[in-house]
């Protein structure tokens, strides 16, 4: 067994403390990472803190994990020691369903297994994520990570970054499109900038005139703000795509009435109800829809990596320290952060030495 | 000007009643259609009581109309004298938008001239429906109806017909697939025959136990009671399309787990608020859509037609007469009927005389 230290949550109202834990050794077809980065979702939040009512404790949380290999078992071909890898949100599926099939493990049709707040397959073995030195994972699960991407800017894609890349190649974005972008937080800003790299008239969709200059600054050509009722007629039925980021229950109708004909909004945020509630007239009277897309599948997820290389694209990180991570917690609450904040695992490693 | 009879709502209160009124002369584009049997639409009974808000008074409601040509101008190529033809629930578009140039007029982004209910492009004449002895429509907005057809079952095609057909050739319901028709009354009637007929194995999907033997009679290969949780369940996430006509409020949710991974329900009955609200996480959780239908274009209205001819296929039917209309609409408030009352303008035409 490898011994591992990481930061966990042992119960929903107590902060993150430091933990050691075990993982497996090294299977034929794993990698051991020794963790650089871990990037902070919003997710780990609400998991620590049992928002969504399906927490395991002990909980080591983090799925946006970047890293240098530094041991493969003898079957691994894609990496080798010295390599930079990445896991995201998925360590196992089935690998047998039609959805493992066709390369969406996210759709999994038995539940792919998640990095953390999950349990090894077959096994009551809790999995412990990011927030630690070391991970060790099949090698189908991990990524390849190009040396020439800001690492530390890196570990957001895992998440945030196929979360919105997938749905915008899904629904085929590209140019002589216009795009909008719902919401300005982690996933949004790295849906601008997916959106603007694969060709699209990007429109920034936010509450807020605040964030006007930082959309533009990453990209938008556009920004439209939501409260503003003249505005919002102004772009009606304009859009062939929008991506919603938004993380809580809102009113999707203006939304929808800012769709063509025939085209669709993504949700990817918000897991919740969707209040208030949704009209049918609105979809029928132009024939439009409103989907959900959830992350993406392996492949997929190094298309993008590749993708972000060839584009330079990478997150708009703040580095913290793993002695911060409650600190953080709280300023992501209060969506005080652009736009992700990423723990540097040296500080971890100082601490454990 | 043309002389006619029919029958008209004066107020949101008041029955039905004889009214006299005129149209235009035929035009050289226009076909003059002698009304032989108009189908009773649910909107027919919300538009003359004013349930939606726009209610324009005098109204003639009707428009799933079926006559014979009397008269066509001098341009008409499509229709002539002795034809059977049929009018929907356009009468006409503005002919420039991308929509109508695509054949969907029923998107036209200036809005269609509805058959009733609305107003004559450029004009604040209004129009009135198909209760009544004659019709004038421009040819472009009528459909050729086989003479071997059962004309009287044929009138519901024009709206309840399409309405249901368009979605399920929008998105490709074919053999090998499992759809489910939600919902069992004018349109999920011709739901059913409609999937069976383009080689679907159809589920009806439905709350009455009661409406199972007549669901099977109309061609479901199986029948599904959605308030039997045990029965949701076994069809869980194995539905390749859902064509959905409640025409009511309801909960959307149980009916997003039926479905597929990637796959779609299209609403077509239902024109107002979705409560209680949809779960943003049940369309994430397997890239779900829930989307829209309105009626069909013309030039698939026309197909409908022809594949109705092709198959055999017309509505169920109970034929009244015009002074019967009044004790129709009660009848159909309490689902009373199987399933399409059509109004035979025999009776308006015996009356007048």
């Amino acid at each position: 067994m490898i011994h591992v230290h990481g930061y966990a949550a042992h119960d929903a109202q107590s902060p993150l403390v430091p933990f050691t834990f075990e993982r497996r050794d090294v299977g034929p077809h794993d990698v051991q990472i020794e963790i650089l980065f871990s990037g902070i979702c919003h997710s780990d939040l609400h998991q620590a803190r049992n928002d969504w009512r399906n927490s395991l404790y002990p909980m080591v949380p983090g799925h946006e994990i970047i890293g240098r290999v530094v041991k493969v078992g003898a079957h691994v071909t894609k990496l080798k020691a010295g390599d930079f890898a990445g896991v995201g949100c998925m360590v196992d599926s089935c690998r047998q369903c039609s959805a493992c099939h066709e390369g969406l493990e996210q759709y999994c049709e038995e539940g792919p297994t998640l990095t953390y707040n999950g349990r090894e397959r077959g096994s009551e073995q809790l999995t412990f994520g990011g927030y630690s030195d070391q991970i060790v994972v099949e090698e189908h699960f991990t990524v390849k990570v190009p040396a020439t991407l800001d690492l530390k800017a890196v570990a957001p894609l895992l998440c945030a970054g196929i979360t919105t890349y997938s749905p915008l190649r899904h629904w085929k974005v590209g140019p002589g499109q216009k795009v909008g972008v719902i919401g300005l937080g982690g996933l949004g800003h790295m849906g601008i900038k997916f959106a603007k790299a694969l060709g699209a008239h990007v429109v920034m969709i936010t509450t807020s005139p605040g964030k006007g200059k930082d959309a533009t600054r990453l990209g938008a050509d556009e920004v439209l703000i939501s409260r503003d009722a003249d505005a919002m007629a102004a772009h009606k039925a304009s859009f062939d795509f929008l991506l919603n980021t938004i993380p809580v229950p809102h009113d999707l109708n203006p939304y929808v009435n800012l769709l063509k004909r025939d085209k669709t909004m993504a949700l990817v945020g918000v897991l919740t109800e969707l209040e208030p509630p949704l009209s049918g007239g609105n979809l029928i009277m132009g024939r439009k829809s409103v989907a959900g897309s959830s992350i993406g599948g392996m492949a997929e997820t190094q298309e993008m990596i590749d993708f972000c290389a060839e584009h330079n694209i990478v997150s708009d990180v703040e580095i913290v320290p793993i002695q911060s991570v409650n600190e953080a917690y709280e300023r992501l609450l209060k969506n005080d952060v652009k736009y992700r904040f990423v723990i540097d695992m040296a500080s971890l490693r100082q601490e454990a030495a």
